[in-house]
């Protein structure tokens, strides 16, 4: 949430919905009351600058991997009250570590799997990183909780295409709508580190940093060290259709 | 636990206290204490045939990936009343589905991040098999909660070395102890497919089914489908083990 107006929700409430289908759970409230719980939540924490984070479990069950027949989810809902804009990571950009990527197969879905991207971290902030890029086969797959993007010296927007590797950003799809529709060229395909690191721009989206540019990525230094003009750009477009949302508090 | 004996449990400690440290977690309480803990639990709950089942995390913190300075971790334990031995499963042995394994790449860590696991379960299960076998490269990795054996057709008892591949299994290490007082051969490399398939018998150990037969692999048939000899004797021998373990109840 962006001063009460609540950011991409129904891209959000879609993927909560198919991650929640491909572990065949049971959707916990239809989704339109879920947004209402949302909005509930929001006003009763007088947050209006944040994140509102769900989770679901399958329920409660004997511990041995199977559902059971009579099992209903349990979802847990709280607001992290955080500003989102104008941070000093999205002003300065901020320096991502190189790290392979650990993961399962199935990164598509949301989960509570996290421990790769945890462990990366903590590692990557432990070198002075703020964050990781996680890297397969060559090919950058993404951030550790977040969508990479680079622009090459020709003016593209570069960003892996969808796939079981990576989680399919929200912020990601929205900003590349909004790039689309500022007749900035994107194309959807991997990364290779060498390619990020001789990038014209970097930036990672995420909802809960909007467009962060990336300045350094391991021990390359992208452009001057300094945010390029494309990502200042997207972050104001960006922070434009953030505040056009609907507020809800 | 088996009749109230208290079953490897040096060897557990030891993969736990191994699993926090490879986290950065540090131990919620030194291991004489867990034991103590885990006795009382036993005790308190009445219980003699079963499971303790230990969890522990980080510990509470904002959510953002990251360990904070001051965190202590939280501990929960319980237990799970369940006979181990002389189950059907153990008497009739049991069929497995073969499925590529999904997981990470340290799956040495003993984690809850069970959803490769719980998936592969939960479809072989929907295919009518009791459990499953995963596989990588043409190998079996190891069960979704246990470690997969063969039985050669020259008597060679083959299990997969551990690595980040798999799950160091303590009733693993307990039966190969106990096999190699027995004069039985042990070789610790990887078992492909179709060596398994065509094996002269086949089993799965673990904390909680202690040593149980595999009559069918995929759509493998193993020996005459019944459990065998070998696999007859290691279960006997590591009951009787188990029951020379301390009794705490």
């Amino acid at each position: 949430m962006v001063d009460g107006h609540l950011i991409d929700n129904d891209l959000h409430l879609a993927r909560f919905a198919r991650s929640l289908g491909e572990l065949d759970i049971p959707l916990p409230l239809a989704l339109e009351n879920v947004r209402e719980m949302q909005i509930e939540l929001a006003r009763r924490n007088q947050m209006t600058d944040g994140t509102i984070y769900l989770q679901v479990s399958r329920g409660v069950a004997e511990r041995n991997f199977l559902p059971e027949a009579d099992m209903a989810p349990t979802f847990v809902a709280f607001t992290q009250p955080k500003k989102l804009y104008d941070t000093p990571a999205q002003q300065n950009g901020i320096a991502v570590a190189l790290v392979e990527d650990p993961r399962w197969n199935r990164r598509d879905i949301k989960t509570v799997m996290l421990l790769g991207q945890a462990l990366a971290k903590q590692d990557a902030k432990a070198q002075g990183f703020a964050d990781v890029w996680l890297h397969e086969d060559g090919a950058i797959t993404e951030g550790a909780s977040s969508t990479a993007f680079i622009l090459t010296h020709d003016d593209k927007i570069v960003t892996r295409q969808n796939s079981h590797a990576i989680l399919p950003g929200c912020t990601r799809r929205a900003v590349m709508t909004l790039a689309e529709s500022a007749n900035l060229t994107i194309e959807e395909r991997p990364i290779t580190i060498a390619e990020a690191q001789s990038a014209a721009e970097a930036f990672l989206t995420s909802a809960s940093s909007l467009v962060t540019p990336v300045v350094r990525i391991g021990d390359a230094v992208i452009g001057d060290g300094k945010p390029g003009p494309v990502t200042r750009r997207l972050q104001e477009i960006y922070l434009a259709a953030a505040r056009a949302c609907e507020k809800i508090i």
